[in-house]
């Protein structure tokens, strides 16, 4: 098995201006092909200390990508200091400094001097072209291990992973190196019971390491395999079984992007009035790129008079039963279906806190509802955490109502 | 000048599981101090790799602050690693395992025997009381370096890093070396702009280091003094009064925090209609505890009917206009405003994206729009970015936009 080690460069990264995103991003690349991160280092701009963090990166990974200091500036050092800590020289290549400066003929602009350091190419290394800026990468192989250099700007450094070191690193596994990596999300349900069903769903599966991510009423559950084999696949197979409709997205795809293309395949259209999410389930429905098409819009009805006005809740029942209780819930939801002519109407009304709705309503209770053109249902549930995250919580908690409803799953005890 | 090493300990850092928020917090408390982080090193649970980390560390800086590994599980390597590394011994301290002892009878617990390494102390060490949970950190000084080492749950290392680490740290600095930070929130202006303006007013301050971090529509503007003197003082005052209004925050404080303070002590309420940000507007309003004093509530209208149905925008005028104008932002502030009997009624309309509105609204088209009981006013600008990213700058814009409004102040070219 192989593993890698992470080296960032710049000066920026350790003084909070900003965050080593970059490392992240090549974890989750790395863990499909087997490959743990054995060490991760952020160095400043300096010959000696990048220098120094190689050999301890050399030391303990047979892999190790640098990621930065590739610019064009006097401070860009990471050619020079690579160079120096392996022993090799550099020298301008000539194929490199034409593409650099038919870069800035096309931008129609002037190249200065101090650019044609990006045209260095280390001793035995092959050139990772620069498709979206002005800095190649550099791949090195060197007694037997291997070093990728990347530009830091995320964006650069994203294409060049992808297209070209990890397709690199993946050829050189031996077969039977190659592992996989599958990842679940889960929605509405604590992680002790995911946890639970997994642990006994891959019982007599080998070779399987499972991990859980816990993101406010989801949970990411990872398993990864460090060696091929049918094994992942098994391992993938049983765990969706045993947890079933709870799993609301699979890789890459969210919670809301499945609602929303299951509402576009069933032609349905949705309204949502929420309280003291003030507008979250509204802004996450809309992260998905062409939700107008089933998304009507909302009404963020933050006290009485405005469930009352604007969504037609009974102002004796408000003043009865309090706001938090699944009667409010499902007028909230018939009441935003009606005003906005949509299919489906939800909603959310709860205590956030940091104060109470008094001894019937504390802080984390919620109630959700859902209303078609012939039913309205409800539920209501005491969601943990502070503000914030009842917030979140009860937005996903809707999100997986919705999505198990219009999928015609059971909606069971969501939490 | 001090310079400080962070190394951070755990399996859990370098699969992706856990991300170090760990050092982006110490960074920010040691920068008051004058004292810049010169290396980030995360390793596994390992003694040799974390003792060659620290060698490293200590290499290039005269403090070394090591998060994490202080468990009682045979994973938590910290103490063992760090003795070993220095060349001391550790042994089983009385007062600690009292301690220990004690909190486990205090909660009704049996403590098993691994729980004891806990209470185990490098040699010369000075323990570090856990306030917050069973790892004590402790406090070494050797060869004329200073190492802590705290425990890797965040909230336990926030308390000790503030009320043991940075104390202690700091009464060892020598009165010429004590310095001093303070951070502006700008928003709502372009950085170039703010960067122009803070140059031009600190010139002839020595001293002060400016960094720049910019985060969708706002900008953390920090002006770090590295020593004691009147220079950060005077260099804040120039600094505010060359950026006027539009620093819209200060240290801790954010925008929605100070816009709902000046709504309360004016005794205004406050009403929302917003299309393409889909809820953001009200979501960020609403972080704010207590927000349901002044905020009512608002409209997500996500499309025409919406805008004429629950905001009464004139039909004739969306068709013929389309939806991102002046007129209709202000069309719709006014609508709010009355539907919610809100003091003031704001709006914002636009194309986020992926997909234009045609010739007349390009990606980023955003108008903005507020209404009080005898006006309304609208402005209309393109904004940069993917469509999240647009969404985040116009939630920003409006709220600055809101906010200079309150304050009486001039809205001028808002971007």
């Amino acid at each position: 098995v192989y593993s890698c080690s992470l080296l960032a460069v710049g000066d920026e990264l350790l003084d909070g201006r900003v965050n080593d995103t970059n490392s992240e991003f090549i974890t989750e690349k790395l863990e499909p092909l087997g490959i743990a991160v054995a060490l991760r280092i952020i160095v400043g701009d300096d010959n000696e200390r990048i220098g120094n963090a190689l050999s301890m990166a050399l030391m303990v990974s047979e892999i190790v990508i640098i990621t930065g200091g590739l610019g064009p500036t006097e401070d860009d050092l990471t050619r020079e200091a690579v160079a120096d800590a392996l022993g090799l020289t550099l020298s301008r290549d000539g194929e490199l400094e034409e593409n650099l400066k038919g870069f800035f003929a096309a931008m129609g602009r002037q190249m200065s001097p101090t650019n044609l350091k990006q045209a260095d190419l280390i001793e035995g290394a092959e050139p990772l072209t620069a498709r979206l800026g002005t800095a190649p990468g550099q791949w090195i192989e060197h007694e037997g291990k291997m070093i990728a250099i990347v530009p830091g700007v995320p964006r650069e450094m994203r294409d060049m992973i992808e297209n070209d070191v990890i397709p690199r690193i993946s050829e050189r596994l031996s077969p039977g190196e190659a592992g996989g990596a599958v990842t679940l999300l889960v929605a509405a349900k604590p992680e002790s019971e995911v946890a639970e069903s997994i642990q006994k769903a891959l019982a007599g599966i080998d070779g399987i390491k499972v991990s859980y991510r816990a993101m406010v009423g989801q949970i990411e559950v990872r398993l990864t395999s460090h060696a091929a084999g049918a094994e992942l696949a098994e391992a993938e197979k049983r765990a969706k079984e045993s947890l079933g409709p709870w799993v609301v997205a699979e890789g890459d795809e969210t919670l809301e992007g499945n609602l929303g293309r299951e509402l576009r395949s069933r032609g349905l259209t949705l309204a949502v009035a929420e309280s003291c999410t003030g507008g979250m389930v509204g802004e996450r429905i809309t992260r998905a790129p062409g939700s107008s098409e089933y998304f009507r819009g909302g009404v963020i009805a933050y006290n009485y008079d405005a469930k009352e006005r604007l969504l037609g809740v009974g102002r004796v029942r408000l003043e009865e039963m309090g706001a938090v209780n699944e009667e409010v819930a499902k007028e909230m939801a018939v009441g935003v279906r009606q005003r906005f002519s949509a299919d489906l109407g939800v909603s959310l009304t709860g205590v956030a806190g940091p104060e109470s709705g008094g001894e019937d309503e504390p802080v984390g209770t919620v109630a959700f509802g859902i209303a078609d053109e012939n039913n309205a249902f409800a539920w209501k549930y005491r969601l943990p955490g502070d503000r914030q995250m009842i917030r979140q919580f009860a937005t996903t908690v809707l999100l997986a109502i919705v999505y198990f409803y219009v999928r015609g799953e059971e909606v069971g005890n969501v939490r």
